[in-house]
């Protein structure tokens, strides 16, 4: 067992709550000593837009009409009982109430756990959405191949 | 081949039929001589609440008002096609006619094949559920390193 | 290392994005030399429906009416944003602007590439769907056992 075990999540969600659940896994699996690699496709990428907001990224109308209904980091909805986006917020003060880490701390702690973050090529594609706009953390633009040769021996979720 | 095969879930929603799913895959696995695991947390612990119905849960305001929102299992509703929550309802007969095992009957078989079903520790502090709030068959709240060091060699699914 | 690598997933989503999420890896990890099985169940059924839009399927008066609402493939919504069924249609065009395989080319790729595609026998009965009235690719009917110990040794994800 000298190998280094791994976990793979493919983040498909943009679902703030789901967001959670995807940084919560990969931290503590990497915190607890595991190679995490996480791969951000369709509305998973709005959670690594560099712009939190929302903005006409893409460069067709539909790519612009669609990047910014979706928004950014601050737009993600909660799955349920969304109230219009109310509830992100709520949530992320019981969360502080709790001391429990929000979103952006997460975020920040996987960056320092070295969870690797790379982008999906062909969603990117389809939303007409370049490297450029996501956050530096991002390290690579990838296929979905590239992606499950790099989480061979890994442990895989959907999220 | 002699190890034991294991299979964890995280059931993470609360959508009726996405525990439905998530009770198929474990009895299914548990019957067949596999170990499996069920680590709930956020609106997948609606599931297994005490109280199935609506209940003021949590000491802060919004704690109580999420949980009275969210409700127990009584209140889970499908995933699309809700219908105002009539549509599990009618769906819980349609497998009644069929002789498929109802929601209820699941969760009983997977506590007689020993499945084991613990919460999420982070889930319950920003939603302000205790043990108490939980029915007997969670055997634990642990977070979620522990569930991953007990899903060593497992498949795992994210539901 | 000989042992050929396998993936397997469990598509229980009848979501647009998610169906091309998963026939996007199937078809990826197929052409890249992998085993792939896809087992369809709930919602997912409706990707595999032989007739394209809605159709009253089943006996039962409830299988009738879930059935025609849920619809086939050209009814399978975008889990958001769908503007009542515009968006998949927006997104495939898209995606033809774009070069990316559209749903049904994706489709026809997994066939060619080998893909085993399986139908769940639980969620059949329930919704009152026989194999007749799944399209030919659908190669078995089979129980979430079955599945799973096809899955032996794969790496498996739930969308």
């Amino acid at each position: 067992m000298a190998k280094k075990e791994k976990l793979s999540l493919v983040c498909f969600s943009g679902d703030f709550d789901k967001a959670l659940a995807a940084f919560t896994l990969a931290t503590g699996a990497a915190a607890s000593g595991r190679e995490v690699h996480m791969f951000f496709t369709f509305w998973g990428l709005n959670i690594l837009k560099k712009d939190f907001g929302r903005k006409w990224i893409g460069k067709a109308l539909l790519d612009r009409f669609f990047n910014f209904l979706m928004g950014g980091r601050n737009n993600l909805p909660l799955s349920r009982l969304n109230f219009g986006g109310l509830s992100p917020k709520l949530m992320t003060g019981m969360m502080k109430a709790n001391n429990v880490a929000t979103l952006e701390e997460l975020i920040e702690a996987a960056k320092e756990l070295d969870v690797k973050m790379v982008a999906c090529e062909m969603a990117m594609h389809i939303l007409g959405i370049t490297k450029d706009d996501l956050i530096d953390e991002v390290q690579d633009v990838v296929g979905v191949v590239t992606f499950l040769n790099t989480s061979r021996d890994a442990q895989v979720m959907f999220i």
